[in-house]
């Protein structure tokens, strides 16, 4: 059997680590231990480009130059770790992948989508999820309860003008491409966002594992 | 009167930064104090990125990575340095710039010319030298006067083949645009190279100064 690449996207404060310690039980629990990742990082390279990218002393950093660290890491991310994890049939679970750019540095930022999708194209050497859960929720419920947590990296220090267009551009995503994507409503009660996402992540084994 | 971008380009061991030193030197004394740039760096988040690209830590970095992280620091280094030093009409001397892209990234690792072309127009702003001093040399010569300076960074602990493509890629854009490049001869006693070196800046001021 070959692997699987499900992805984690969310704006700020929409629960991704507790959603992903659940998914990556339950696909355990079907018997798919699963390689856990995350973006900017994953590779030691990457995680040196994911501090960078979340320093706040770069907060003048242009928005190419964030585009391009941000793919810079997923090059590397993307051959040094999934591309050999998926073709020795493991699964991959990643906090946040190509989505994120496009709603971050496309959406947020206001880079075209073509430059996005061009990098895409080879800088990650056309890798696509088979399955993103999107958790969504209202740009203020999600900086609440993000800004509970403390410190706030270069990013997270953006305006709530900001994370609405990142909101826009990642719902804009999960419509235009219905098969990949689950939308979990992230404003419900963790029991509720957490029902959602299992029924989700087990219709997504039914399909995928041998009967 | 606008400013003017020139650099310095050459592989290793060419002795790129005493002739930087002495062309530094005869603008100052043509009344144009030059600011002073290098690549991949210039910037605090470029310096960062130039540390990540050197470190041999990171020996499996991957070449489209690799090309990423060289024009994240050029975007910055652009928008942030050179496109308002040379709009206030200061001229800018830099130590590598985006013909080193073509010749490390392209001919060096194989990365596409026209990927790279396409990172110059929109990453680096289209924006070209208009004078390029390449200190051209046999590979074998530039690679021992640069093993008797010590450690090898990430970059130099390539082999020679490596330099032989960057050097090909090198000479092959010197022909292509003889109009902006000016080939000195790095093999030379460093007293004639400088005299080649500071006729060509001289020919330079004479057609960019008010006479």
């Amino acid at each position: 059997m070959s692997g699987r690449l499900i992805t984690l996207e969310g704006g700020e404060g929409a629960g991704k680590s507790t959603v992903l310690a659940h998914v990556q039980q339950q696909l355990a629990a079907a018997g798919v231990v699963p390689l856990l990742t995350r973006e900017p990082g994953g590779t030691s390279a990457g995680e040196a480009i994911r501090q960078l990218l979340l320093d706040p002393a770069y907060r003048g950093l242009c928005a190419e130059s964030e585009l391009l660290l941000m793919f810079a890491a997923r090059a590397q991310l993307v051959r040094e770790v999934i591309r050999p994890a998926l073709g020795a049939g493991r699964w991959v679970l990643s906090d946040r992948f190509t989505d994120a750019s496009f709603a971050y540095q496309g959406g947020g930022r206001g880079q075209p989508i073509e430059r996005i999708a061009d990098l895409e194209h080879w800088a990650a050497d056309d890798l696509r999820p088979d399955l993103t859960l999107l958790l969504d929720l209202p740009v203020a419920q999600g900086l609440a309860r993000a800004g509970a947590r403390g410190a706030a990296d270069r990013i997270e220090q953006e305006q709530a003008d900001f994370f609405e267009r990142v909101r826009t551009a990642y719902r804009a995503r999960a419509a235009a491409q219905p098969q990949r994507f689950r939308l979990i409503d992230a404003s419900q009660p963790l029991s509720a966002v957490l029902q959602q996402v299992a029924a989700a992540i087990d219709a997504f084994l039914q399909r995928s594992l041998p009967a």
